[in-house]
């Protein structure tokens, strides 16, 4: 090695190649860069997935210092080089791109190497001079990539989903407040986009807030399936080349550094190769895109107009909405959720396929996995805060003109089904309808019910809660 | 064989089975019927099939006559018995499941044992006597499953898409009738769910015709890809086993008797396993799925209401819409559209993942494939059917309440864009939406344009025509 | 209505229709099955749902009694004609199309319609004499299509994954007796389709029993998700039309008559339109087609062959592999069981979108959902049932040549790497695979191991578990 | 405006803002940076896109001064400004994030932004001067974000399909060239994973190139569809705000400018809102994948071993296949392409959801279907110059191997099948693969055929040919 030149030359099982004397990482994360160019995105792009390869790689040395493998001298290098990566540093060391071959190798090998020289340094040593202190022979001793990488994968995702499990809490408060603010605009409830039957605006936020809360209990049973790991199974789950104790050691090692509970996996043959765990949590990221999607088809269609929509809602302009219609402002905000979450739909599927695509005692494709539920969380979380604070929180409801489309309706024959019958009410109704007539009107008409009775009938407390019988 | 019993007894590689005395099915189909039964639709659910490999085997058995393979005698028995399924007898005989494994092994033995026992009573013997006339020696002579099966598979697939081009060109010429009749009704365009500028209805409907029709010539072209056959190219495209003029007489008689030009493929080790073909036609079927189901989501939205929605249009009722709500009547058949769109997309995807698990010479998987490419022909088709008779004849225009749209709207603002410039214009907009004002108002009362001026931009030849410049 | 004709005359909001007078069902029936024939599988197709419809309206008919709504006398009718359904008879009178418009209303008041007119026959009355005994008034009393239709569905989903988890137990248990009898079979583990390091193949099956089995518990937690109803929500979740105790009393009673425990859900507007423990429970029906895929592509990788393939394993030849390959045998089962799971993948994008297509207050699309959640269900407890039966319990193993690979292969560097050095090791795997030379004969060669030593590393002992530093 | 301050300030319907002195981009385009920043990617990050759209709007000054309504001075500016963008100036000022609400509208005023704002610079007025050139009544006059955008983007579509079918004829070729190379190597021809028939290793790579050859013609079909533009359509296709002349001329120079032939499509009412040419041009990326996919996962197969496996094939050794197992090379390269395509799948799929979901006169969601369809052709084209350069130009044969497995097979039973029948030769096909004997030995054995006859049949001449008959 040439300590003048701006390259260092390393060696490995293809030769020899130049590796800049300034980088960390070695020659196989160099070979890896020249291989794997498809998305542009390094793995530094998600700091989670560098801070858990360095907790795990942190976790193997305080394992194999323990079972006895390890030298304290190799074992305090390693630490140290991990804390710091666990602290910030040298995550712009991490530049293999996310879609690679060889089922994570690349990005397990740029981990082994950026620590590995870091931890040469620390010792005193320059960089690349590996006989002290190996990428694959200290760094990823007892380990292989295909029980490393994945166990750091799940890390990642576990704990990519806490800012999104904020994200929804965040929105699903904004939802909750405008509930309460809307809880007396009596307005229409539509049905396949009929009018059925009053309820008021508050009811509807509430339930947009309801059903996404759900989700974030989903997320933490994921969390749970995620955090069984086959750390310790080495290359195929049989733990060749491992010590006995290891795996234990190393996961409970882990558990304390990232302060997660993870478990060993039982069948570490099956945790192997098994991407169920990775399916499910793409699915539960799935049914948050969809209901994201509906709830902002609602936001657009109840602020749709401002004169020819259903015009209930307004919601905050950010922006000019058209470059020819002057004065036009479009529900930009919901529009690009609707997008996020077609495209977090798109990349599930690319996880189902990526799954399925697992053979015998690996899936190669774990790679995509990994890149799409990073990906698909941070585009969530970042969708869903950007309709919190830039639309939601600035919704106002047009309380006067729900109520009049209310008053207006024919909603109010449901409410006399129970009272003079399905067919009484069916016939009245498509008069209304023919003639223009309001049900009530028809109904006092007829004599079929005094006024009295009809007012206690449309008092909201009727209209809006469980309440047959209360009539007669 | 024991003629007086319900059963006879067939043989083949995994030794003696039981078929009923009265089938025309053969052992391997009696196997294959009691290995398969995951839809519980078996092959003569779709006609098109059982008739495009008769004409296949019809046109095999032609082939090998010709190149002297084939004696007088069971080329005729064959082409009779083939003659009769095309005419449409037998079809009950085809009882395979159509998913299956084997790559349609099941499904053309069906169609050899099949033609076989028919073409032995035609020639004076017994069911079951293939000594006289072989499933496999005779009726699949020069053939494999490789390419007798997708040459009729692919060939069912052009007749299945004939009732399908069928049921488009219905659509679209009742779309287009109702385009003719609301070509007067004057409505608010919208973009992004908001006020834009007019239109008419009929512009909306032609428009919602236009582009189903393209779709005719997108099908018409997939049929030419599909025509391309390996027929000949036997077990994996090499022709072994064929005559060496078998393929193209083969093809030429297919195309004799199909009255569909066949082509026979230039690589037949390709065309043996690529379902290119099948992709891009399942494709197509799933661009007009994305455009009928927007077409419906369109009028669910033009006929929402009564009272409370757009309600530019109405649906004709064809059912009572609610158990509970008297007098509803909801977009029910737009709805079960929507909901085969959904359904032919999700098959799409299955076709997808069916055409990628092609292994080597082989696409094991081809029977899902023309699972689903019939299914979805048919779902469409009737749901097209569907859509025109009990829908869309029967549609009607609220043209007053469509005018009172217009007018009551901002949508003046943009026609005054060239004249008074993007910002004034904007800031007029502002001031109506926030006093309820109108434009024309506010223009006239800031003496930006005269009356007259107002009038001639009014106009809807200005209004829905390329038309700048006219006004001054 | 004429007794004496075949037909009955009955009424609704659209004027008068025939009704066959034999049957139970009435008009809305009769005009939903003319409008929708878009798959031909009727609601009895699935028992499970026809079992649940009517045990929802037993339920409401018990409540409705208890707080005072309904008669003694309706409630006998009802709740008898109800327990006939459950005991299995009338399922050929519920004959709506699954794919239907108006969100399950055709499917709610076939169900209505029949119960009132086998009542009026257990009360003596002619069928079709709904003054006496009323579809909506009576039998739909207190409900809506909007509640008591998701209710069943999900209550019928409930019911069918019993037997799936049946299925998957059985098959479980397959895999497991395989995984005994192959514990002594030594094999080449493969990663990324390369020879990695040794394992069992009674680990390999294990590991297959292991994966699906976990998928008994998802379902079982998807199960309590979807026990959350909205039953006395009536038409939008504000419970307009019922008893303010309904809606407990009839979860209450449905709890007892279908023996699983239902619960409320706490916010009924939001349940009423969510499909959100839809799209999870599809999800792990994708989930289990994702892993039997993979399984069966392994089945097929490892019975590849006969003598150009892996040739581990033998699957039980079900049926003739080629109608021109004579002795060729198929992997026909796992091939039927990827398709299936291709469907299941294809049928969970139409659950997707369907859920996705939801808008304020019901998802009109519900009826799409039900489809694909009953049709995937019955697809993949058949797929694993034939998989179990006609597959894995047949399955043999070619132990010897096994044995051979292993043998024959460069698997002990791997096991040298932690006493000569990840580098020494590579070099000398790449001086093997170019002279074709064994890696122990190499080591022997270089002298860097003993005979001793190699022996002790090459015990299955060592190489089948973690076993690290028990060298020297 | 300050001139001594970093930032000029500027003003638009929602009021003032900052944009920074030395940007060309203006106030929409700042809103538009802040409101959307999901994907991180922005419009710059597609050179195609933004030259697409400096092509649209030099068109459309083109046009507007020929009809009359533009300065010669404003269009010099314009045209002026446009050319420099063309030239590959000013695309960092293109920061618009990709998935964008609005439909394009961002994207669109970034555009004008730009070039109003350059465009005033070279007429010698400061950026933000609009009095003298304006984004809204100048560069987008006559046009709205709903005809340019798209119209732009269908352009970049064109574009960038060229670079990738260069990487499609580049693959094929290389494909071709190792077919070549392959044309005596002798191997078994695989179905279902099963032995089938001999081929040559030449006639496989010449039908991998075959498949993908086929979709250049696709694409150049799809690039006819998508050059049918509505630009001269403005908001909702009407042609509001235009010269009637205007669309005829603008479509002329834009087929100047670009060099494509466009077109103007006859209905721009639907032109404006369909996304058919869309979905179908996606289609076809996604028919690449999946024959990508399928021709990777073949690789792999062929490659797999290099002693337990097919062992046919060697790939290049790209990079060290694994961190614990020395010596092992991975096919890294072909699982990234798999990876690639299965998230173009993906894509795909995200696109169809998009299209789906266009409401009434527009699609919001076409900025989504942009950014996919720009990003899949992108993976696409890199992934296949991968597989070419890193890969496929390295693949080396076994040729002794191939052939010892054909020596060894049961294949010859096929080719006896003419000549002794299928059963007879299924009987010694049984017979052989249970006693290990061969095909030869036992035909000899038995006397079926002579040895002389036997070696005409095994003649590569006869095996690998249509040639029934020739034997005598």
């Amino acid at each position: 090695m040439n300590h003048n030149s701006a390259f260092r030359i390393e060696h490995d099982l293809l030769g020899d190649a130049q590796v800049p004397h300034t980088a960390y990482y070695g020659i196989q994360t160099q070979r890896a860069k020249e291989n794997f160019n498809i998305t542009g995105v390094a793995i530094s792009h998600f700091p989670q997935l560098v801070n858990a390869l360095a907790m795990v790689k942190m976790a193997a040395a305080k394992a194999n210092l323990e079972v006895g493998v390890l030298s304290q001298h190799h074992h305090d290098a390693i630490v140290a080089a991990c804390q710091e990566i666990i602290e910030g540093q040298w995550h712009d060391q991490f530049i293999v791109d996310l879609i690679q071959g060889g089922a994570g190798t690349s990005t397990n090998m740029n981990a082994n190497e950026v620590i590995a020289n870091r931890g040469l340094e620390i010792l005193g040593y320059a960089k690349g001079n590996y006989a002290q202190l190996h990428p694959n022979n200290h760094v990823n001793l007892a380990q292989s990539t295909n029980d490393a990488y994945p166990t750091a994968v799940r890390l990642a995702v576990i704990f990519a989903s806490q800012p999104l499990i904020d994200a929804i809490t965040d929105l699903v408060e904004a939802l909750q407040r405008k509930g309460d603010e809307f809880d007396d605009v009596l307005k229409m409830g539509r049905t396949q986009m009929q009018d059925a039957v009053p309820m008021t605006l508050g009811q509807e936020f509430r339930a947009f807030a309801h059903t996404l809360a759900e989700d974030i209990d989903r997320l933490r049973e994921a969390a749970k399936l995620l955090a069984e790991v086959n750390l310790g199974g080495t290359a195929i789950g049989t733990g060749i080349n491992a010590h006995p104790d290891y795996a234990d050691a190393a996961i409970r090692h882990l558990t304390d550094i990232a302060k997660v509970e993870m478990k060993s996996a039982s069948d570490k043959v099956e945790a192997t190769v098994d991407m169920g765990a990775f399916v499910l949590y793409s699915g539960i990221l799935r049914r948050i895109a969809v209901k994201l999607s509906k709830i902002c088809n609602d936001l657009r269609l109840l602020s749709s107009g401002p004169r020819c929509g259903f015009n209930e809602i307004n919601l905050p302009a950010m922006q000019p909405g058209s470059s020819i219609m002057p004065g036009k402002v479009n529900p930009v905000i919901p529009e690009a959720v609707n997008q996020t979450a077609f495209q977090v739909i798109g990349n599930d599927l690319a996880v189902t396929m990526a799954a399925e695509a697992g053979q015998l005692q690996l899936n190669a494709m774990e790679p995509l996995i990994t890149y799409n539920l990073l990906n698909s969380t941070k585009m969530l979380s970042d969708a869903m805060a950007m309709l919190t604070t830039r639309c939601v929180v600035g919704i106002t409801a047009n309380k006067d003109h729900c109520q009049q489309l209310v008053n207006n309706s024919l909603a109010l024959a449901t409410l006399l089904n129970p009272y003079i019958g399905y067919e009484n009410t069916t016939r009245l109704a498509k008069t209304a309808l023919q003639t223009g007539q309001g049900i009530v009107e028809l109904v006092l008409e007829e004599g079929l019910l005094t006024q009295e009775q009809l007012d206690r009938l449309l008092d909201p407390e009727v209209m809006l809660k469980p309440s047959i019988a209360q009539l007669g």
